[in-house]
């Protein structure tokens, strides 16, 4: 049984397989230097190395020369673990980065269990918990803005945000705590029910989490991002405007392989969300039997969506088929009515709200847009100057954490309220607080721990 | 226009782009060091840095930190490219990478064209045009086996071996022209009609040049492999036998996505031969419209199979199907008798050969994957002794190479032996010694240099 805590030296793949001109391969551990040497074609010159420097050769399997590599050699303390470590850059492709691997294993190096680099990186104190979760939204951040705010994470600004409020509670803490001592041994005053020392504190750091608790539901559509469906009746424009959203916005993230042939999806970014957008297939009664299956698929899509874009011909006016499916749609959904350049939108109004476009002329696509991105966020409060460099909680964890936190603390102040006796509400402070302290780690248990680390992706 | 033949500083992205620990974004050229200086948090230590070290620090959008990176550093000559350079290793993922190149880019990086830095680190004379070729093979090799003969490559074995042949066609010419100058000025000796100066010295670069030719076909299915289909009736065993031979076989290279309803496929490795090994739907008249498209589709990929492995049920005998498919078919065929467990091997004997094999049982699986591989290669002459460390020919220029040189220097035999004089020979010798000089790109137009290159992936 592999476990995560100790200090055998380990190795993983760190890039993505596949053609390419590079990969590395990552190593950490005691006497991993050592152990890569009896590997290398320079075994005294990388056993010498000092850390932060490169040192080129061959690595070798018996000998035969396996691939001409590049190995930077870390050592203790300077490196990411902590630990001494070499990244070894070698070709890409999955020939030599299997045969590297297979070498390493026979010199004595285990395969690293998933998030097992950083795991060693905070149980060396290199950086603390919310640091540590940052590290794997910064790899999967689909835009610029979801980069940016993991980015504000990693460099500290969540875990001082944390700290910040848990100074505020150990200071009420503090205070209540001193008074219970005091009170228990000379004098039974008044203060001692109900009047907690430093209200006042204790109301500032709730200010605190409750925003960070709203920023939750950003954050998570910031980087995880919402599913738009584009559907209609056939010829209503749907590939018009997916094509139109594409073209306009230059930062399309990746095609997703593998389902043209029910539907497209493409990831586009709009004022920072990653959009996973989805042309579907025209929704009609299809008489041939593999369109039926696309149809099925798109309606299965549908009902998936955060949200939905339904088109209407402009030219052809609302059919009953629109009627119909504006009414059964449960999901947001926004009505669009398409070809506006040909045909005006109906004078007597509609019973639903409709937005005019023209996929064909681009006009209304950006209050499209804006009305796609208002829609995603309109049930989150974003908290005021939520934007760029703003400071937001990324992960379940820290959400419940904070809730945790949150709860208790609400408590405690409704039972000051109430004139309940600080005795009482003492514990349920130190409560919030311990929710503070896991949130950055200093107090967890080790399984929690290896259950966050184990969702991180080899190599990290 | 962006051409190869400059020095500018050229930025690419040299891993394969997805969500992992790590990506590397290769630069190099003129001051790119210093210029990535100024988009660095710790400038000056990355503008002071000697080659082969790396600076820890972070990529600055202006103010605002894009990620946090290791830059290997490296300095002219010691580098890939033969340039200053660096190597950025950042998180990975499309944001953090994405972001960086947008800053390199406003710093004043260009993006590399297609196999740019092996272009400089050939044009700076790091190694020839074998080795540097043997880069590309090296990334997209598929099998271990093919992976060790593009480093020998590397290493330098094909150039030494083209560079022993022209040794040998030197003497050869210098001999040949040495004897014109003196017949020409002096005397009108026998010699100079017919007579080729050290000819057993070109008949060696003959059969040296000749077992390379042969090597190109062997080499060509190590490094592309075969596509071999599984075809069949209904229930004959197909995608036992896939399942098996992919459970066998330890070394599967990878699925490919997006197939998966029309047919499944895996890359396995036998005997280092990566095989493409597809399961086709059943072979029949089918009635749904869906499993029709499935059959057209499977007998597309027959035609384009390398070698069909066709399954004949054994409890049912050979159908008049399966006898008119075994007729029809054009491409190399092995027919199987599955089922051996349960029925044996018609006694009388048939029309085609039939290898009996149990996919239940495993039974014949191993004489299977050997008739497989001779099959794929007893068309060519696979030189004596070749195995892992053999030296071939891998590219179709290459081969177009040493073909001309071969075709030279056999008319050169031809005309010596017809008794030719001298002065007709000698042009033929100097045409087949300047083939192999651009083989290793001793003579090579630029032209020709940059369609090579082009071919390359960006990053290399």
């Amino acid at each position: 049984m592999n476990s995560y805590n100790d200090d055998a030296p380990i190795a993983a793949v760190a890039t993505v397989s596949g053609e390419s001109a590079l990969a590395v391969i990552r190593t950490s551990g005691k006497d991993a230097v050592a152990l890569l040497a009896e590997v290398f074609s320079r075994p005294q010159k990388l056993r010498e190395a000092p850390g932060n420097t490169i040192v080129y050769g061959w690595i070798l399997e018996k000998d035969a020369k396996i691939d001409e590599v590049l190995v930077s050699v870390y050592r203790s303390p300077r490196s990411y673990t902590g630990e001494d470590g070499a990244d070894i850059s070698c070709h890409g492709g999955t020939a030599a980065v299997r045969g590297i691997m297979r070498v390493l294993r026979k010199a004595g190096f285990r395969d690293a269990l998933p998030g097992e680099f950083t795991f060693r990186a905070f149980m060396k104190g290199k950086l603390d918990l919310t640091k540590a979760e940052s590290v794997m939204e910064l790899v999967s951040a689909k835009t610029d803005r979801g980069r940016s705010h993991a980015v504000g994470r990693l460099s500290g600004g969540l875990e001082q945000e944390i700290q910040g409020a848990k100074t505020l509670l150990v200071q009420v803490l503090a205070g209540t705590e001193l008074f219970l001592d005091y009170s228990e041994d000379e004098f039974s005053a008044p203060e001692a029910e109900g009047r907690l020392p430093d209200r006042a504190l204790a109301e500032s750091a709730l200010v605190r989490l409750r925003a960070l608790a709203d920023s939750y539901r950003m954050e998570r559509l910031c980087h995880d991002g919402a599913l738009a469906v584009i559907a209609g009746r056939p010829n209503a424009g749907k590939s018009s405007l997916f094509n139109l959203l594409l073209k306009e916005d230059r930062s399309i993230v990746t095609d997703i392989p593998g389902t043209t042939r029910d539907w497209i999806e493409a990831w586009i970014s709009i004022d920072g969300i990653p959009i996973r957008l989805a042309d579907t297939a025209g929704l009609r009664d299809a008489g041939d039997k593999v369109e039926q299956i696309g149809v099925a698929r798109s309606r299965e899509l549908l009902e998936t969506a955060d949200i939905a874009l339904y088109l209407i011909d402009g030219t052809r006016g609302i059919a009953p088929e629109d009627a119909v499916f504006l009414q059964n749609q449960k999901n947001p959904t926004i009505a669009v009515w398409n070809k506006l350049d040909a045909a005006a939108l109906p004078e007597n109004g509609t019973d639903y709200p409709l937005l005019g476009i023209s996929a064909k002329t681009g006009a209304g696509i950006s209050e499209l847009k804006a009305a796609l991105v208002s829609r995603l966020t309109d049930c989150s409060k974003a908290p005021e100057g939520w934007g760029y460099s703003s400071v937001g909680i990324a992960t379940e964890r820290q959400k419940t954490l904070v809730d945790r936190a949150t709860a208790s603390l609400e408590e405690t102040l409704t039972l000051a309220d109430r004139g309940q006796p600080l005795d009482l509400i003492a514990p349920l402070l130190r409560e919030a607080v311990n929710a503070l302290g896991e949130i950055t780690g200093e107090v967890s248990a080790a399984d929690i721990l290896e259950v966050m680390f184990s969702k991180f992706c080899v190599g990290k």
